[in-house]
């Protein structure tokens, strides 16, 4: 059976649980208190050398790390996964985009702000993640003004990709007032079969 | 013929250069200098919202971001991407771990020590990118030295990907005289057929 070693406060942890309950995948879950330095330990860093969850254990002793090479890994051949090779690669675009523009902003807020023991401390470092997550919601407003969902017209693993922090973008400080198309495609996610908002 | 809107001193978009150049790909090259706004003029943001290069344009008015998904895209059924299922994610692992924990230290240090009009004014923000630089590359060497490529023991877009910004990793301040398998690597990456450094 397929094993999930993450935290569940991890947005790119909570990737991984929405796409194996939309595809209706038994997995057993272990819960990693990344905060309590588990990822570090050699035991885990024999797993993962680059000491991070989520990690996906496909069968005893064969692991894949890096949060979207697992969902594009589970969703081959379903679909949440064009077969087209131009909308695959778009949906890799926003994968990209996702782990480059936007996770190291609104991600990396949310943890100073709601995540961190004394967020007081962080503040600055957080204000300065501002611009670069609004410019991120800026981008996925203009193509969600256009089109119901990120790429092709219908629900795919890049959807999972992004909504994964936007939903809890507020935890990080922004305000989605100003972004009324992701605020409808937020729900157009949630109405998804089998939909699960992180705990 | 493809187009690619790219910037020759960019690593990402070396990466298209070196995949075109492998596959033998006729394209065209549109020089774009990102230092001077050229990305935030109102005609390129109607080509890429994101405002980033390396841009291809697959045919007039069709275009593809992400340096990443473009030579994905470009290597589908070739020699350069695996068809399995798990290597293919494989190679997608090490895709995302270049973007996230590999080009914000190394090409980030290599852009503010080296291509910086004033690089004296920057060094405090290059000086603190050098731990999570070091960190990937004790991550690759790890990887290296067990296995002459990143994956599947043989030359993909994997291997082109991490090459482009640690092969002039120098320009960042980096020694790589501590990563014997990744000089090694980086010989045999030079050793490719029709393999091209960085102007």
């Amino acid at each position: 059976m397929l094993k999930v070693h993450g935290m569940s406060t991890s947005g790119n942890c909570h990737k991984l649980r929405m796409t194996l309950e939309a595809l209706q995948l038994p997995y057993a879950w272990n819960e990693i208190d990344t905060r309590a330095g588990t990822t570090r330990t050699p035991e885990f860093l024999a797993m993962n050398p680059n000491g991070k969850v989520p990690l996906l254990e496909i069968e005893p002793g064969v692991y894949l790390p890096e949060s979207n090479a697992i969902i594009f890994y589970l969703a081959e051949g379903s679909a949440l996964l064009p077969s087209d090779r131009l909308l695959r690669a778009r949906v890799l675009q926003w994968l990209f985009f996702e782990q480059y523009s936007h996770e190291p902003y609104i991600a990396v807020a949310r943890n100073l702000r709601s995540h961190h023991p004394d967020p007081g401390s962080q503040r600055a470092l957080a204000d300065f993640k501002m611009d670069g997550g609004y410019r991120a919601l800026a981008v996925m407003e203009e193509q969600l003004s256009r089109e119901p969902f990120l790429v092709g017209g219908r629900y795919t693993i890049a959807d999972i990709a992004l909504y994964a922090y936007t939903h809890v973008a507020d935890e990080g400080g922004f305000d989605l007032a100003r972004f009324p198309s992701v605020r409808s495609w937020l729900a157009r996610v949630e109405a998804q079969p089998r939909h699960v908002r992180m705990r």
